[in-house]
């Protein structure tokens, strides 16, 4: 049993908070306050073609604000370890650690896109091009790559609730006023064993989570969509990650 | 629940298709259609001084023929991935999916010998020249490297069971329309994670699974012998593996 | 249910024997006599300062013969591994197998300094010099890249058992009459897969694991000190590793 802690769940790119309630829930059930908030660019109503990288990390800010939340473990997935790490500069007397789950960690003044394989870039310009600024992922990309672990059945729901990302956040370099090794927070890094939504010899760890310095290591079964595939075991882990 | 489907499960170097058949019972009893031939080359009075590597093709491909086999799931252990490889141009149209489960994935014009570490090649060039062209894996490489998860109980009776493999089908550049990257059917690869018949250093993934462009990954405890040791956990990666 | 036989355990620095006695109880379920000694350096009264690699294997070395052990299975850890490799060449004739759990595996003449990143080396550098040549693994260190699988309790529990360990052992250079991979005693490697002591980039496996030659890997999962947060699944790994 861990200590009840506030933990606040922060999704990738294409995801709104509505997705991690599953993982919510059973990280409430061990006692946690949990939130889910959806990112600015990701919400119904927000301009694709012009909402950036700081639009989004000023959206979470402000969400801490607005509810007074203090000691959070903050929780990033994939695009959403931009917007942490923009964070932990904003809001650092509001957190507890940071724990990135398959999670990008730029280096001051990279985007995204510095971090992904030059055909992945391709891909998302070439499909920006077309949507006035917002990107899809295919669907069989999504189906092979990153919900690996799932049913067709369960591939096919969860691409469904998938939303348009506006590509911007992922051009815009980041603000960081130092490397995240040198940031006094305390961090944590989930690696699923079997995300390939990076290829290995460009992937997650150790090539993104050694760029924390002194970090703790956990693993996790299951896929980059792993919130789709096995709530429990991603709770399970986030636990382990986010406690003292 | 999978979707009943027809599954070709394609036996490495020194087995025949019988060792595949504890896994074969795990497959059918998810409901699917499994078969498991034994390539040329691998069959009692096989010559293992001239079968090469297209013979080997040219039996799998014959084997779908002559049971009229559509919509095949196509399953290559380690050597059996230069065969599925090769029959993904003979018979695309037969093919569902490829499956490769720490197999070789070559380009074109590749042969075995040109994946694996210069010192299997002269440990078998050794061999085979005193053999009729004909390799035997020696014991205690089988044991500690290949079925490093079994007893030395397991280990000696499932030794007993190879046979000689034709040398030629190692050393025959593979013949193929494209690399597999550019091949429309769908691929999945299993790897299992205690698999040290590869140095990792010159591994199975990401250095082979890679080659195949876009595909999914799955992992399976277990060694490079895991039909042997654990055929329950292979049939459930191949199941997941496989499915659309 | 593999065949009783005899086990020696061998902890590593900051550890005495005391720390791996509950995986010896695991292992002394399934039927084999284990021993747990403590390693000059590390006993109460041994004198900090002027312990070196070679008293350590030698009070190992005299431990095997004290007890007239035949057909060990030595197991190190850690810095354990740097020991039992030059008690392979004191006393060959006693041994059975050589288990490394995410262990040094030093070439001839390299010292356990030489095969941890310099950031490790110019910490201990600093602690030793102002606590007369003994060194002490911070706890935030300990506590995120050593035990990273344990809760803050466990953690803190478990440090409170660590000695401060004599620096002169992580300086000498072995002495070793060939590389590791030449050794005829049959070797094992196990991996617990959550171990952060070393970075990835700069790892245990298959970085050190392979300087083996031919030998078993086995997996684990868990962190550097699974002794203390999963003892069971260990004593179940160096069972697998350690049989014939």
């Amino acid at each position: 049993m861990t200590t009840p802690s506030t933990y606040v769940l922060v999704h990738g790119a294409w995801h709104t908070g509505a997705e991690l309630e599953p993982t919510a829930q059973h990280l409430r059930a061990m006692g946690h306050a949990v939130h889910c908030p959806t990112l600015a660019g990701n919400r119904p109503g927000d301009d694709r073609a012009t909402t950036g990288l700081e639009d989004a990390a000023q959206s979470l800010a402000a969400y801490l604000d607005q509810h007074q939340l203090q000691s959070v473990r903050l929780v990033g997935h994939s695009y959403g370890g931009m917007v942490i790490s923009r964070v932990a500069d904003l809001r650092p007397t509001r957190l507890a650690r940071l724990v990135y789950v398959n999670a990008f960690v730029p280096e001051p003044g990279q985007c995204l896109n510095d971090l992904v394989p030059p055909h992945y870039t391709a891909l998302f310009d070439a499909i920006a091009a077309q949507s006035h600024g917002s990107v899809m992922l295919p669907f069989p990309v999504w189906r092979e790559a990153f919900i690996n672990d799932g049913s067709l059945a369960l591939a096919t729901q969860a691409y469904e609730k998938l939303n348009a990302h506006p590509y911007k956040t992922f051009q815009d370099p980041i603000e960081l006023s130092q490397p995240m090794a040198a940031c006094a927070i305390p961090k944590s890094y989930v690696n699923c064993v079997e995300d390939t939504a990076l290829p290995q010899s460009l992937g997650w760890h150790p090539r993104l989570s050694e760029r924390l310095g002194l970090f703790r290591y956990v693993e996790c079964s299951g896929s980059h969509e792993v919130w789709f595939t096995n709530p429990q075991a991603i709770a399970q882990a986030i636990d382990q990650a986010g406690r003292d």
